[in-house]
Formats: C-alpha cells, sequence, structure tokens
C-alpha cells in the first residue's frame, strides 16, 4: 500500500507557518508498514487541490489530508472531497451536535458560519474530533478502470484531519491507524545516544555497522555535539524488529560502549541525575562558560521531590568565585562545599583566547581535570561545554576519569 | 508568475528528516513578488518525481528543486531533469573541475562516484556552489502548445539546488533571485515583539487592527509567552510596503505600547542589556523559578567586552540564598550586594502549591516587588517566569514599575 500526504493551507505555501504534520504522519505510516511517497502542501485554492487530489487518489490506494476543515471561505478540504468523488455536501447531524456541544462548554452561541463544519461528502464517514470542533473525514473511492475513475485501479481510501496537530495526532492514533490494512514490511526507528567524539570519530569505530545497505540501517546524526545512532528496523513482526534493535545495540556497546548515555529521549543531564539519586549524592555547578545552562538543564530534569541537583553559580570570569579571587578551577570545591553537594562541576570561560583552565570536577577526594579545548563562543559551543561537563562526572562515576 | 517548490529525498518522506527550505523558500520568492502554490515532497524514485515535475512545469512558470544532487545512485534529480526536457546528460569541464577543486580542498581523491556530480541535462546552466561539491542546474522548458509540451504553454525555468540549507540558501540569494523576473505584488514581512498579556487580551486591544481582510494584514502569534505581531504587506514597491509597516507600528505602539520589547528577531534579554549598557548599569539574578535559564538568556546574549550581566545563584528553595536564610525575596537583596549589581532579579519556585513569594527587583533605591501567578513548572512555565522577571526590570526603567 503507497500513501500520499497532504497538507492544505496557504499558510504553508506562503511560508507563514512550517509543515511538521507530514514528517509526523509519515513515521505513523511507515510503522504501520504503509510507504508514503509522495507530500504536497497545496495553497487555499479548490483548482490546485482537486489537480493534486486527483493525481494521488489516481496512482495510491491511501491519502492522509491534514488542514482546511475549519470554519472560514478558505477552508476547502470538504469542498475539494466532494467534487473529487463527484457528489454533493451534506449535513451530517451528529456532527452538528458535536460543534453546538464545543460552543456551549466555551459557554457562548455558535457562530452560523461554523454550521459548515458539520457538512460531509454524501457516502463519506465522520473521524471523531474529541480535541476540537472540526470533525475529520473518511471517504473511499472504488477501485475502477478507465482514466475517469478517481480512485484508480487500486481505488483510494481518503482521510482528512484537522490540521492543529494536538487535535491530529490523537484522532490519528484513535480512530484512523487501527482502521488502516497493516503492510507487511513494518518499519520500526529507534535510537542510542553518544557523547565524547566527533561524528566521524564514531563512525571509524562502528566500523561496517553504518554501512550503506546494512540491515538493519544504522544513521548517525549529531545535535550539539550529541551523537544519536538511528536504527532502522525492517520486519514483519515486532519480535524481527526486536532481534534486529537488540543485534545493533550489541555491536554499539562493543564499539563505543565507553560513548553511550542513553537511549530514544534520554539526556546526560537527565540520565546523571538519575544515577546521583540512585547513589544518595549531590551535584552543585560554578559557571563561567555555560552561564546558567548547566543548571537550566538540571534544574529542568531534576525532580523537586527528592533533588540531586542543588543550585549553583554563574560568574562572568574563571578567577573569581562568590566575591573572592579563585585559582583557575578552585571554585568548583569553593561551590561544592558551600551548597555542602557530595560533586560540583565548573565551565571555563569560552570568550577568551589561548589556553585556559579546563574542566573541573570536585569530588570528595578532590579535584579531577581536564583540559577544554574552545571553539569560540556560540550557543552550539555553550552546549558542548556544558555536555563535557556532565559526561566528565558520568565517566568519573564509572571510573573512567579519574 | 507561479512557482513550485519541490524538496527530493526519501529520507523526507520517510520521516527522517524535516524539510524545512520550502519554507524558506517560499517566504524569499514571496519577498519577489513570486506566489507559490505547490510544495511537492517526493521520494527517491525516479517515475515519482517525473509525475510531479511533469505536472508542476506545464501548469507553472517556476520550480525550484532542492536536494537529489549528491554523487551516489538514490540522488535522482539530474536524471528527472533530463528526461522532463528530453535530453541527454552531458559532463560539465568546469563542473567537474569545480568537484575535484572540492576534494584537493579536503586533501583526498575525489572518489569516482563523484564524477556525476559534474553530469548536466544539454542546454541547462550550472548555477555555482562556492560552499559544497554539488553544483546547482538552471533549466528552461519554452513556452508550447498541446499536452506534449513539457514547459507548457507559458514555459518553465526549473533550478535545482542542494538540499543542504547551508549551500542551498546563499545560492539562491546570490544567483537565483537576481536572475529571476520580479512580481507586481511583492509580499514582505515585518514582525513586532510585545510581552505581559495573554494573546487574546492583545487582540482586543488591538481592535480592528488584526481583522480578517485589513490591508496590511496583520497575524497574532504566541510562542512561550511572548506575543508577536506579524505584519504582511503587499504593495508594488518598497515606498508602499514600508507605509504599510509605518502604520500599523503607529498604531500598534498607540493601543499596546506599554507591551511592546523589540522588533524582527528582538528578544526580552537583549533589549535589556543593550539598555543597561547604555545607561552604565549591571544586574545580577537569584534564581529558584527559572533554575538557571534567566543566567543562561543573559549571558548568552551579553557583549563579553562590556559585560551588563554580571552572574548569579540558582538555589531550590526560595528562602535559602548562598548558605543563609533569607526571608522570601531578600535573596535579590543579597545577590545584588554580593556581585555588586545596581540592579538584581529574584525568581520564585514555580514546583509549590498556592501562594509564595512574587518577583522581586532589588534596586539602589529597595525593592520593588510584584505578585506572580503559578501555572505549573513545565518548560513554559518557566520562560515565561523568566520573560516576567525581564519585564519587570524593562518597565522599572520606563518607570512602569515602582
Amino acid at each position: 500500500m503507497h500513501a500520499e500526504i497532504f497538507a492544505l493551507g496557504s499558510e504553508l505555501t506562503t511560508g507563514a507557518k512550517l509543515d511538521t504534520n507530514s514528517q509526523w504522519l509519515s513515521v505513523e505510516l511507515a510503522a504501520l508498514g504503509i510507504e508514503t511517497r509522495f507530500h504536497h502542501t497545496v495553497a487555499d485554492d479548490l483548482p490546485a487541490m482537486l489537480d493534486e487530489l486527483r493525481a494521488a487518489a489516481f496512482r495510491s490506494e491511501l491519502a492522509i489530508l491534514t488542514g482546511g476543515l475549519g470554519p472560514t471561505a478558505d477552508d476547502l478540504t470538504r469542498d475539494a472531497l466532494a467534487q473529487l468523488a463527484g457528489v454533493p455536501l451534506e449535513e451530517d447531524a451528529a456532527s452538528l451536535a458535536h460543534v453546538l456541544a464545543c460552543y456551549r462548554r466555551f459557554g457562548r452561541p455558535m457562530p452560523p458560519k461554523n454550521r459548515v463544519q458539520a457538512l460531509v461528502p454524501a457516502g463519506a464517514e465522520v473521524v471523531p474530533n474529541p480535541r476540537g470542533t472540526a470533525p475529520g473525514l473518511w471517504m473511499t473511492l472504488p477501485p475502477g478502470a478507465g482514466p475517469d475513475a478517481p480512485g484508480g485501479p487500486g481505488g483510494c481510501t481518503l482521510v482528512a484531519l484537522p490540521g492543529v496537530p494536538a487535535e491530529m495526532k490523537p484522532m490519528f492514533r484513535e480512530s484512523v491507524a487501527p482502521r488502516l490494512p497493516r503492510g507487511t514490511n513494518l518499519i520500526r526507528v529507534a535510537r542510542v545516544n553518544l557523547f565524547g567524539a566527533g561524528e566521524s570519530s564514531v563512525e571509524e569505530r562502528l566500523g561496517d555497522l553504518t554501512a550503506r545497505g546494512r540491515v538493519p540501517e544504522v544513521g548517525i546524526t549529531a545535535h550539539e555535539a550529541t551523537i544519536t545512532l538511528r536504527i532502522v528496523a525492517r520486519g514483519t513482526d515486532e519480535t524481527e524488529i526486536e532481534r534486529q534493535f537488540a543485534e545493533v545495540r550489541r555491536l554499539a556497546a562493543e564499539r563505543v560502549g565507553d560513548l553511550i548515555f542513553g537511549e530514544e529521549d534520554d539526556t546526560l543531564a537527565g540520565r546523571l541525575l538519575a544515577t546521583l539519586r540512585a547513589r544518595g549524592e549531590t551535584l552543585a555547578v560554578a559557571e563561567v562558560g555555560t552561564g546558567g545552562r548547566l543548571a537550566d538543564w538540571l534544574s529542568e530534569e531534576d525532580d523537586p521531590a527528592a533533588p540531586a541537583f542543588l543550585g549553583g553559580v554563574t560568574e562572568n570570569r574563571d578567577d573569581y568565585c562568590l566575591g573572592e579571587p579563585v585559582a583557575p578551577g578552585d571554585a568548583a570545591e569553593r561551590v561544592r562545599r558551600q551548597w555542602g553537594a557530595t560533586y560540583a562541576l565548573f565551565t571555563p570561560t569560552l570568550s577568551a583566547e589561548g589556553d585556559g583552565p579546563g574542566l573541573t570536577l570536585a569530588t570528595p577526594d578532590g579535584p579531577v581535570r581536564e583540559p577544554y579545548r574552545r571553539v569560540g563562543d556560540s550557543t552550539i559551543a555553550r552546549s558542548r561545554l556544558g555536555k563535557a561537563a556532565l559526561d566528565l562526572l558520568r565517566r568519573h562515576l564509572v571510573g573512567l576519569a579519574t
């Protein structure tokens, strides 16, 4: 089964808004074994929409549309689907009741123009929208011979959903995905997160694991110095896919295990706080180069009921901490004592030229120092420095940095 | 002139990557007066690409393509354009020299497969790429009668650019935009940034300024409690557009002037630091609820050569600061003295229930206190609290908060 995805609305073709729905839908469809070959973004223009919809309905078996279901004159999805199928629009009593009920909940009368949201192409079904006024539509064009059969030789199912992601996504998962036929080739993605080496050096150490055409496919992406292995497994069932994930995880652990800090949405700060909490230990920070970013990450991911992050200071020079001159890096120990923490991390300035103090981790057994090579003071350089500091403590806790 | 934009690559249709090039190109084209009616994203599949390109070339006068110009077997843009025009691919000597020169700069021999990057559809021109190996292509299909003329009745110019935004964007601005005909309806966007009230309350105060169909059009968007007015002006020349921008700016200043803090990419932190620097004043922070985020914003936007932000502390409770118990809010004055700053801001905890200390601004003339209504401890709640703190100082400096 092949799918095409439509994002409808002039706010997208003018560039006023970025469409992220189509990407999300592609991943969801792939997980069901349905391959997407086209995304289409079309302005609020009925002939343009019909032109693209006709081509898609003829050549593909599934089209998912988002947007254009609002109450105003430029919301044309209902009209486009009716004209594509060659049927009239009819008022659906249940949909009208739903729109009216929404406005009762808002505590105001339904504006007359919203009545169009209850119109449905004759023969189409309504997809319920528990989070908004616009119901979705599910329309089937039967397979037909000849160039005039709108569904083409394979027929086509067209599903229209609202453009608001918070409404569209649950509607897709609750009411659309369960009704779609499963393909024979499920595609699932798993992620392994690394820090502490560049993309090309990780690639070299991984060897054939990232070779083109390998099964499963393993890609490398980098974002603010975090390296992510993206495992794309294809298989006919979950067991086969899990087996592929497990094999890559095992090989990655063998080859770059010292760099791996987590999986999926794990962050260095989040994993580190969990480890500290489990050990009954705490952390404070003395920031120059990261300027508050470490504190922001740690306080945001910490558990306020059982904090492992105690706080810290931001200074704008390396040789001063809390009103006193300090030797380079000694700010870590100063802050560790001030907050009564097990550990404290110091990040050096990024804006100076040449050599300077490196990273320092203050521990109950004395400081651990590491040189740090500056690469300018951009927002990425700050994030990289912050992650290097967290990673120094991570490695210390597993005996890799002493 | 109508344009269609293509983003080519299976990494887009599978959802592995998000296409942001098409949005960027739409905005650039609109500024030239060229309207985009379609975006197309197509998998690495030659028949699928040809299908969409044929429809676009026939009905529109301009198609901009990104992606598919790399050296591997799934980079099909060159082949698709040649087949669309019905011409062979020919090796371009200047392009080959460019690819070879790139590899000499990398310090390694050109892999044989990269030779395909010098192939050009016969009759097409090369668009230079100073930042990468893949040259772009500029191909013109003349206007023709009948359904077999690939350029359709109006003819079509097709421009293929690399998918890497850092290469594509300067190529578009340097070598493509200057050659495109200017439309008669230029579209430009200007932004005015506000803080301190909700979206619906701002909309109410703006009155008819945001009415549908008004000229110029004014939209409201909200991002982490910053409200942005987006003015979309259309006109035949720059003077007409500037007149429209000026009129909206004047009306916005009359109606919500107390909330306006900047324009375009201005942030509250950046504007505030500029004001402090001009006054020869400085700022420190005592953060609980913002947990380091204020320091991060301020240190990132500050000028290291003439810092107006001196630093501060992050604590995880309201009643403690630098190892001493403090009365709620007194942390601001404690930190102001510690850092020798003109002002200091205190942000209260977000994670507690019920009433608590509000925001405090410590000044040389004593504290300014404002209650703050908590709305939970999400990342948006933290940003909102941080902006409320900065805005308290902004208003104090202009005499609106005393």
